[in-house]
């Protein structure tokens, strides 16, 4: 090693000792013939003094150095207590330029914002500021900790294939053609689901990997074309066994990284109650405000709107007193999440009711409405009504917005749950289900027999983990009984071809004993930005992506030649096609 | 969980137990009445007892059951020595078939050869047989060491990205188009060497990571199109400190997986000794037969073949009494080779020499040959000559033919060295030269200011790990002083362009103080088949692909539709090309 010593690590007991450090200086200051360096480096920060100044003329920010010196402690009153390192200092003795650093884009001591696109561009200056290296560091630790709890569970590692087959209904698939077998291409996976569900049968029994998925998929805001998932499965087991390894999985991740305690088990919820209490079926648990269900309340109401299968309310707590202005703008919010508008009560401090939505009630309505509702003077009361599912979720949003714009939201805790029991299938649109999950989710035990009679209420053997709002996991138990499979692949209307095409090889592979088995997957990228408390989970990906798939700092993706696409075979055509 | 016990650890301490076991039927004996079955899972393999026969006439090979029963020690005389469980069996109360099978395409008892394509098209029924089962076993476990070592010399794990800059001068990068982007695409990485020197200039200091890599190569015998990389990289370090932690994970490796203890350090031998003695760069030094150079000894015969720059020689021990087919059969082999032949001649029991060669040599050529050669009576010599390396090459193959049809190589042992001091560029074959590395690889200090005015000897920092005569891992100390890049670059004559579009990138941030770097990679797939005596790196591989490409599980890569070249963009003409 260049250094003998890590910069980061020197104390009191290191005086007079001589080192050799090397790092970067991260600021220099000057005064009056001594120079002073902070030289940075991974374990940390140290300050050089430098006496002479042809020692440190030539030196500016970000460049490499290796200095020696001597540590001695500091003079009283010139220590810097918010350092690991600041009752020391390095006196130099030699500077050597490792590297030369050209004037830099944007200053890294974080003191001020840099566009996101030049952080990206330039993302190994980025990685020397504090923030984006310890989100770097955050997830490695992390993912030691993966490793240590899948080790203690008796898991095996299996890498699985990341060329695999491309399929017509694989919509969303990466593509990538094959030199050698002109006309022929792979997919890139979105999850190892087949392969793990094969490594099952396969009778390796638990099976986990740190797992890149692939999806090119409508760019979002959040969203990257590769992620990464910590992707499990199991054999022998039923929900609870899954749910266990992915607490204790959980649980060591925040402890291990953040201090701080999970109580498990973590709590339950059904997905109908989820929607029903929160308007999610990723709900925030870290404040309350939760909806109140009216449609009996109004079932007898005069107010056309409110004459609907579904009617329920969200409170907005000293809501009554916003502005025009104000309840104008939750309008706009409800229509940029597509719905017609929001309407809303204000409850007055003598108990009367204002707002428009107020005169078309009934008296009787207007009497009972704010205890109904839970809604105290001083208060809105946020109304959604029509049909269920996706009047609630209007009410859900409302209600995280209320949540966000009042701070009610305690974020110093942390909700972390399950939601369970959720449906099976979803309406398709056109008149017939498609799988809520996947089509081997398996349907809760007592539903195994009778779910393709009911599929607007069966229930799927699955589960998703919860953490503050968002959906951090999820997995199910799956069929492993060919019968079952085929009574919902009827269900869900896919053909014979179009399952062989799909997934024929899985279906080959049941037919040879496989064991009962569930699994689950983390979107370890959201978890990662958890447990960095980053805003965006590109801040805790090396190399990320923009939201429209570029990397600003390569230039991916580029146009190709056409030496490149015939090299490729990308153009071929059979020959029997030619004439 | 299904079962309470893992079958493979019951033993007689159980006995008396009632549990509850869950696996698959390997094995089914009738005896009168009596119904033997071997129950196997990941644990291991326990016998059943099943008496009544209802109980178990429907079992076949590869159901999978649950079993109910009581443990009881075997009567004396009936105990398996063989299995750990072996004095033991479990009598069953009931078996429950969780799933049937259909008829096996093969055996998975391990009596039979099996078709590697059948194996690989039923992959999942391979992986119950033990062999395959144990090598994923041992590579997940290999796995869980390198994540040890490397925590344990304060590695960072960062995932580097799979979608990455395609290059009109990458040549064997698999393309993948972006739906989005239509025109443009992505390239999968042949390895994270570009992403990881950016950590290194973004300060990360020690980062490793067990990497995917991609290569739409000419599929050869042991090549696959995705493979596995344990690839690490250190700033601040010599070629010395990159060793030390290299040799300190396959120290751990074979400690922990096979209980063997390299001896660390391990030897270094520069290049163009290994080449003179071993005739190749990854000499197997688990035998002798070494090369002797008799350009000297030559140099003035009469015989035109070994007027030659370079002539060397192998000793056959007992090769004499080879009968002319055998002899033949070294023709066909050096034919096979690429080479005119392989001239030799026969020492005799009385010191005399046989074969077509000793006629043309001279009388004393003829006198000292055999001592020259280290040859004893009854020994064959084989010779080479012409151009040094293509020579020393034929002879190296020739010594392990040898070393293989003699059995001369001590498979107990374990072989494992550097070989270092390669050379820094190879000739391109058009009177240029071309890196022999990569082109960030740094030459050895003692070349750093000449190697451009001598690029035929000039020596690069790099080292191989070698096992048993294949290479398992390569790195270097890389270039991170732009200037000594660009005398790289104009030594290989790479242009400004070209640099610029293949990694401009990395040059780009070259300018920002990069630190002293380098690094290695080790071949993973390989070195788990080292640890696992596996003839192929598919046998350690879940889902391989063949040698050509294909997955015969899955079927792919397949056809696609023209749907789904519409949909991926893959056609895509600009507007303005498209007149």
């Amino acid at each position: 090693m260049i250094r003998t010593h890590d910069a980061g690590a020197l104390r009191a007991e290191h005086a007079d000792a001589t080192v050799v450090l090397a790092g970067w200086v991260a600021r220099r200051r000057d005064h009056g013939g001594v120079v002073f360096l902070d030289l940075r480096e991974a374990s940390g920060v140290v300050q050089v003094v430098v006496r002479e100044d042809d020692l440190a003329h030539d030196l500016r920010a970000e460049y490499c150095i290796k200095v020696t010196g001597t540590v001695r402690v500091r003079p009283e009153g010139n220590e810097n207590p918010e350092i690991p390192t600041g009752g020391v200092e390095v006196v130099a003795d030699e500077i050597e330029v490792l590297s030369e650093s050209a004037p830099l884009p944007f200053p890294l001591d974080g003191s001020q914002d840099v566009a996101e696109e030049t952080r990206l561009r330039y993302r190994y200056l980025d990685m020397r500021r504090p923030e984006t290296a310890s989100a770097l560091r955050v997830r490695s630790q992390a993912g030691y900790v993966v490793h240590d709890v899948m080790r203690d569970h008796g898991f095996l590692n299996v890498e699985t294939p990341y060329l695999t087959r491309s399929t017509p209904e694989g919509a969303r698939d990466f593509l990538v053609p094959v030199r050698l077998q002109p006309g022929h291409w792979y997919a890139l996976p979105q999850s190892p689901q087949l392969f793990k569900q094969l490594l099952m049968v396969g009778g390796l029994e638990r099976y986990y990997q740190i797992a890149r998925c692939f999806r090119d998929e409508d760019f979002r805001a959040d969203r990257q074309p590769e992620f990464t998932q910590i992707d499990l499965e199991m054999s022998f087991v039923d929900q609870d066994d899954v749910i266990a390894v992915a607490e204790d999985l959980v649980a060591r991740l925040w402890r291990d990284v953040l201090g701080y305690e999970i109580s498990t088990p973590l709590p339950r919820m059904p997905f109908f109650e989820a929607m029903a209490r929160f308007g999610s079926d990723k709900p925030d648990l870290r404040f309350g405000q939760e909806l109140t269900e009216l449609t009996g309340f109004f079932a007898d109401t005069p107010f056309r709107v409110f004459q609907a299968p579904y009617v329920g309310a969200v409170v907005m707590p000293g809501g009554a007193s916003q502005t025009r202005k104000e309840l104008d703008s939750w309008q706009d919010w409800a229509k940029s999440r597509g719905a017609k508008g929001l309407a809303y009560v204000l409850v007055q401090e003598d108990g009367s009711l204002g707002g428009p939505v107020a005169k078309n009630i009934s008296e009787a309505e207007r009497a009972g409405l704010a205890e109904a509702a839970g809604a105290r003077p001083g208060d809105a009361v946020f109304f959604a009504a029509g049909p269920r599912r996706a009047s609630q979720e209007l009410l859900g949003a409302a209600r995280l917005e209320i949540g966000t714009r009042l701070d009610l939201i305690d974020t110093t805790k942390w909700s972390l749950l399950w939601v369970v029991d959720a449906p099976m299938f979803e309406e398709d649109g056109s008149g017939g289900w498609t799988p809520a999950h996947h089509p081997f989710t398996a349907p809760k035990p007592e539903w195994a027999d009778s779910f393709e009679q009911d599929p607007a209420n069966a229930l799927a053997y699955a589960y998703d983990m919860v953490c503050n709002g968002s959906e951090i996991g999820g997995g199910s138990v799956r069929i492993h009984r060919g019968e079952m499979q085929q009574r919902v692949f009827d269900t869900i209307g896919i053909t014979k071809e179009a399952a062989e095409s799909k997934f024929g090889f899985l279906l080959d592979a049941f037919q040879y004993g496989p064991p009962p088995h569930g699994g689950i997957a983390f979107g370890w990228d959201r978890i990662i930005a958890h447990l960095t408390a980053s805003e965006s989970i590109r801040d805790v990906i090396a190399f990320p992506k923009t939201a429209s798939g570029g990397d600003p700092l390569t230039g991916a993706p580029t146009e190709i030649t056409p030496d490149q696409r015939t090299e490729a075979g990308i153009d071929y055509v059979p020959e029997a096609d030619e004439g």
